[in-house]
């Protein structure tokens, strides 16, 4: 860290500071500039927290030097995580397709979409038994019910499944059907929920928030990390902006960006991150081209009967061209599909 | 609900998304434009659900025409609700203050802290006891322990008690110590909790998140309303945008409009809306001119020495002159301190 | 500003990075932390270009330490700057209240507004004679016929005139008819036009851009006070965010940090920052409440047969009930109106 | 355009409505629901300003049908635009790569640049003569002396040249010299400017402005076609949002999205859509993946002495290794490099 002082801030003030620094383990460095007075934190190792600093004082403001995350930093661990979960590689050299419909509707919905979804070269099929509306009076899932009917698609295809876990108390229940644990959107910074699916014994698919910066997702597949869970994919699904014909706006520099700060895999959703699926297959095409380990992508028998986000699922027509189109792509950028 | 079909839609579309609307209990009327058919749905009052309809062949979108809350709307309650705590009285004609410190660290501190904001003319105490912190190395307060010392706090000095619950398992315990229950902002979309503190015999203090529209504030108040708890006090806490100067952008607008789209109260939080202590004073006085019921500031008495947020604590001296400097406006705009 | 090597940076690498440095006119101070190098580049006063040394081979990242902006800093100018113009004082003790037709219509309707803004106690006359227009089909403005109206409006009322130039060119034009220059949002940063209105000889008002940071505000008044003028008069008048709701989010707490940051006046203009008539009143209060020096406000005789922006106007009567609700807040603020 | 009116609106109300919209020149179409009243308003195939009508008492707001563009819009002109320059086609099947540094800054650094942009297989070099600073105290570009040593690293090479115009005076010299006039990020919406490159005899590459919607794009594209023009190229090169790691965060949905809104070609600025090198390559191979037609690349004999913006230049060789690595992508997606 390094600590800015104020044009004019007096001896007794920069005293101040250099000794609460030192109290707190750290060592001091003074450059004396024309206008100001820098003090360089030389560190333990841990990033001290800037807050209590920044409110003595002389002090203008501070700068960090150090990420804030560790675990999760290439930094600390050069060689890429590989999430193997039933014999699917998710940060290998195969591109991993996961699909399947936003909501688990009834049997025969998550049957024809998982038997769609495999026969089209999809790897794992998602479907959400509990779904966070933003209306109460929304269709909410079928919960156990709905983890039910994945299992049984997952017997009948052998796809693995991935489904979304909303509360702590319920993390041991989904962990029972489930073979990856999705941490949604809005949850990235439910922090209990980030400590209970980190003991938990299945890999978990972190969805960064559509407000968070790409360091606060790092921090949070951080907390899950710290918590004993190595085997994270993290998942760009699109921020929230200004622009009003899309849902969200798909951060395509993300994928690169957190390749290079992190080891942990990547993948996109270009359903949640566009809204409309018109624009899923181009966008799987970028996402794949920029990098990514993997693609999430809704997929659902009849969209216009869904119950939920019908407008940004494909047909299994529509996916199993996508599919067909992406192949070029992927091994463009030499990987398999 | 209004349908805009495609140019060029054929008739046979037309009729499915007719039947469509029309099997869903609702009836249609048609307007023929010149480029384009406009398809009125007429309802049962509560709105069809858009998005399958969008999906549909034919349709270019769909638009709402009612707003999606009933409960907080001001349409279906037009009286302003007054939310009572321990003898104080939120969205009544008294601009209510809350004040105390970002987490409660010691008895010291919170006792200290209090006696500050009783003395200033602040009528309830906020402190966290559960802080939902970006980085899992940083404090994350104190837990039952310190919910105990705010209860101390409150015993001595007569303030109710408002402190933030993270997690739906929680809510019984923190419902034993405190009066207000907080629904932070990172949270505001954690149904399970809005459903847990909607079941809790207690007010709850909403914030609004971070990247969260109006709407969507009023839909996690009518969460919390549909499950029977109508003692909701919703507070701005400014929203992310690209401004670096401050932690956030305080939306003032925001006050008049939740006023006139809602009967609930409305609070702002002047500490977390700038991240810097020195603009709490005048973004404070605005709040109130714009027609805030009451405000919610971070106080601490040594905020160097704070364990979080220090950067946009005030000190008690500091916080007695801000409530001085506030009493005419408050008087200002016609009502007391 | 500070220059942050990678960790691993070589002694090559840093040796040819001081070299530049030193090559510049600077001096270097180094700073060995555990795990990086740190430079501290100590000037000549003026800010070093930071993209370069960025390039070289070894730099992590470089860190401003002094603001780009001098000219319009406090520092450098701590008194406040109060623009004069025709005998109104604008940074003053009295606040500034301009208001006006968002466009010049016809004689009638600019006489009306000029008359009525006058008698509810309005200071500056504001009428758009060249609108820039997001569609090319809109009404774009009488011109120079819109110009003359205006300064006929100021002949019989004697309020001084306040309207948009939207190019070089039509700098020497305005400047005959108008006392005030008006820059606005979209053209913030259209450094041709602050040329031309730093070299005019008539106060400039000067709007911040939808999407730019109070830096790149100052940063553009730096541009005009850089060409010798120095009577300008900054304007928040709200920036693009998600919400939609609103037309703009108006940042509330830039009036407070613009007073603090630098020495020119602050106006606030409500009707653009949330482009509902409703919302005017309240966020003209707050805006005064929190220090802004004057206001500019949408005032139209008719506003549903205005030719633009008719949804944010006010009729007058409303406007001088604004203006006798917004006394008792301008001397609660030790002001007067 | 859809008006609701308000619950609770009068009959005189939506009589007045109905009035205004009928002298207007258009027909109303009523659909009374349980709740309100929805009018629809029939056209001449050019929309109604929603404005006025929106601030007529009893009106809630007001919804529009058709998209406000026209010429640019694709149901307007169905094929695709192709754009030739000097024997390059910019929206055919080849993807036009369009490089160079940001600013001209000496004969030897744009000859170098020139050759190595050539040789690699970029089609148009770029290159700024006049370039719009933040700073005023930044480098503002060589002026017409730029311009020239342009026009002479198109005799050497046959490359044909952009740059940029920043001001509708500079229009005539500047069509003198370049073969493709560059309308940048931050004038996207001055309209002096839009009008006078309408009017020029060369092709508009027409940025995004990076607070602008892709409707504002169009909008702005419209301009330059209503006055004559019509060889434009648009051009994504990232939006601001919150998030600090990159400069802009490049849309890449965008890309489609003008393809299917529009027959003008896209392409795609990844050097400033990024703000850092270390992303170009992999954004430029989404871009291509998500169909654009085209890249704007900046690349610098030796950034580290580049005068502006220089964290984001290529090296010729990293330039020459991003061609190579784009080819399968370019192929992949059935076009040529």
């Amino acid at each position: 860290m390094i600590v800015i002082m104020k044009r004019g801030a007096t001896g007794a003030q920069l005293t101040n500071v250099t000794a609460r620094i030192e109290q707190s383990g750290y060592r001091v460095h003074l450059s004396e500039g024309e206008e100001r007075t820098i003090i360089g934190v030389i560190g333990n190792g841990r990033p001290l927290d800037r807050d209590p600093i920044e409110r003595m004082d002389g002090v203008e403001r501070t700068v960090p030097i150090l990420r804030p995350f560790k675990l999760a930093s290439r930094e600390f661990h050069p060689q890429d995580t590989v999430v193997k979960v039933n014999g699917v590689s998710i940060g290998g050299k195969q591109l991993v397709v996961m699909a399947g419909p936003c909501a688990v509707e009834n049997c025969e919905q998550i049957m024809e979409a998982a038997r769609a979804v495999k026969e089209a070269g999809g790897r794992v099929l998602r479907g959400g038994a509990y779904k966070p509306r933003t209306s109460p009076y929304s269709f909410q899932g079928l919960g156990e019910e709905g983890l039910r009917l994945l299992a049984q698609a997952r017997d009948e295809t052998g796809l693995p499944v991935v489904t979304e876990v909303i509360e702590p108390q319920l993390v041991p229940l989904v962990t029972t059907y489930a073979d990856i644990l999705q941490v949604g959107a809005r949850n990235m910074q439910n922090y209990a929920l980030l400590h209970a699916v980190g003991e938990a014994q299945r890999p978990v698919l972190l969805k960064r928030g559509m407000m968070s910066t790409i360091e606060e997702l790092l921090m949070a597949a951080e907390y899950i990390l710290s918590h004993g869970n190595e085997r994270i994919i993290l998942c760009e699904r699109g921020i929230r902006t200004f622009e009003p014909y899309t849902r969200n706006t798909l951060d395509i520099s993300a994928v690169p960006l957190l390749k290079q700060l992190s080891h942990l895999p990547v993948i996109v959703d270009p359903s949640h991150g566009t809204g409309k699926w018109e624009l899923v297959e181009p966008v799987s095409r970028a996402a794949v081209a920029a990098g990514a380990d993997g693609l999430i992508i809704e997929v659902h028998p009849r969209p216009e009967e869904a119950l939920s986000d019908g407008g940004q699922s494909l047909k299994p027509a529509r996916f199993a061209a996508l599919m067909e189109g992406l192949r070029p792509v992927v091994e463009a950028v030499g990987r398999t599909l």
